[in-house]
């Protein structure tokens, strides 16, 4: 708190008001300082940390607004110290127009004074910790020995899965395939120098040739067949993050049928994920359980694995609390003007009425 | 958009990165420079407007996370143009160590690519929409010709209550009464020179002695009597804005079960308002249906009407449209880097990667 302020002079923000702001600069200063493999790699523990104190977290299907053009979704958690949430959009035809097709901001607060600690930008920090919650389910449910990965989709997640895939599962080529040729040339280009075989291939078809993982990030917001059911072999992991709404999937039902299916919270997959294909009773596995070893993951190789993710609240949570640590670390963020700090805490109005007379 | 950036150089950010910010300093600037009063009747007007297209809006019950000490929510809504969304906390116990009750910030964007259009503080906008609601209720609500308001609850809502009622209801005298005495004394001295006559009150009892609109806003989070059945006479307009939480109400039971009772929007009144002391399927109006021509709001001189207010998102929707015009008009604000915007959509990863060579 402040010292208490004449009622003349309009009191300057005390440090009450102020909440750290780590802008797109500070998030991507931060993250080329500790390296991008590296940053996915630490959510990557932090997000399976928090996958297995699981009960612990306050949980709720994200809140959606479906327009036309796409949607916008809040997703709140808390573990009881710490409250997070994220404000994200989904918007398929944004690309075309020079928008993102996926943007992000959050906040972290205490639960204690419901105080926000943090606002940050998260479109970076959302691929990065999309990546880290593939990778880690990818370590329990890939085939052991994994070394070639397919993916299909080149847009701005696809680096950050390469990456992710090659410093936290081993994997060493990757198979590039987009409806869009100039989208794969754009991810190879990128991955060039990174120690990753680039294959580009032509169709989908060719992309799943001989791949132990196959990541399908794909944007369309409609019912697609990206895979076909005899594109994918016995012993594959699937690992299917484009769809993400009702009505956007991106795997042929067939496929689901023959798969172990693996999800984040089922309330919510059930709504969004590939899974809306299939009965509410269709039998899955709660990821959580496998980590906290209270279910099974992979089980023989010729089991094909089907994480379907659709992005959980607490996967945000995790990456939150890590770049909250980097930002203190770093100094790298600002300080915003954001809460109303009156001396006296009920004097709201005085604040106000001051601040003219100053 | 900007222009194609060298792969070398570590772009600025552009235009669509950029989202304006609305600090509590530039809150109090706008709002000091149009007037306290004259800023809760313009965003009565936007509150009485969007109530009379209810139907438009796309409507879910605040999102909640509960703890020991409070409660953080997340309050969105759209009308199909814009999206909104308020970050709220209520923590009863912060006061008494320094901090505020109620926090909040907000975030106003565009339904078609989902890109924010303006951050701000709602601290002080949600004083001021609150008080700005409780007076376009009343206009439909509350005896002809009031005069005279008794206000038990004088903490950060007070002020602001009294000169809404004052510049949009004629209200002449305020009747103050608080457990702390020295919340109505800041009260009283931050009210003298509006006009409004105003009497310090011992106890309730006293403060609703001849008033025609009873207002409540007191913040403890428990089954609270403030107001008991014989306190309350034929004809009052009761103005409910305490009780707002599952466990904290304000009024007696038997007050309920003689008024006619108006909420905002049902499914979370039943479950935050006065109106969760009575059965589910107890008679309650809409108010928006009073303001469309479709319900009857006060019909005869005894009658009592209660507005059980618990506050809605579509109140912050409209005080949110009303900042970003005043916004834009005064220039008071600042810009937030806050989402990443590569030259090509899709090269996310690029635009860290150059960040890290410029």
């Amino acid at each position: 708190m402040t010292a208490p302020t004449p009622d003349t002079a309009a009191p300057a923000p005390s440090k009450l008001a102020m909440v750290p702001f780590v802008s797109v600069a500070d998030m991507m200063r931060i993250v080329n300082e500790a390296g991008i493999p590296e940053t996915i790699l630490a959510i990557a523990e932090r997000i399976e940390a928090d996958f297995r104190r699981w009960p612990e977290f306050d949980k709720v299907a994200r809140v959606p607004s479906h327009s036309r053009e796409g949607v916008i979704e809040l997703m709140p958690t808390s573990d009881g110290e710490h409250y997070g949430f994220k404000y994200v959009n989904g918007h398929p035809a944004n690309m075309a127009r020079g928008f993102q097709t996926v943007t992000a901001f959050g906040v972290l607060a205490r639960v204690d004074t419901g105080y926000p600690v943090m606002v940050t930008e998260m479109t970076v920090l959302t691929a990065l910790r999309t990546a880290a919650t593939s990778v880690m389910a990818a370590k329990y449910l890939a085939p052991k020995d994994s070394r070639t990965m397919a993916m299909i989709g080149n847009g701005a997640q696809c680096e950050f899965q390469a990456l992710g895939f090659q410093h936290g599962l081993g994997i060493e080529t990757v198979r590039l395939y987009d409806v869009d040729p100039a989208a794969t040339e754009k991810a190879a280009r990128n991955l060039a120098g990174s120690g990753l075989e680039v294959v580009r291939c032509a169709s989908p078809e060719e992309a799943v040739e001989g791949a132990d993982v196959i990541t399908t990030c794909t944007a369309d917001k409609r019912q697609a067949t990206i895979l076909s059911d005899n594109m994918v072999g016995a012993g594959v992991h699937l690992n299917a993050i484009g769809g993400d709404c009702p009505g956007k999937t991106e795997l042929h039902r067939d496929i689901l049928l023959r798969s172990s299916i693996f999800v984040e919270y089922p309330p919510q997959t059930r709504v969004e994920g590939e899974i809306q294909q299939l009965g509410d009773d269709h039998p899955v596995t709660e990821l959580w359980r496998v980590i906290a070893g209270e279910a099974e993951g992979r089980t023989a190789a010729s089991q094909i694995t089907l994480f379907d993710s659709v992005g959980f609240a607490t996967e945000d949570f995790s990456a939150l609390r890590h770049i909250h640590g980097e930002m203190r670390r770093t100094g790298h963020f600002a300080e915003l003007d954001l809460l109303a700090d009156p001396d006296d805490p009920r004097d709201l109005f005085g604040m106000v009425r001051r601040a003219a007379e100053g």
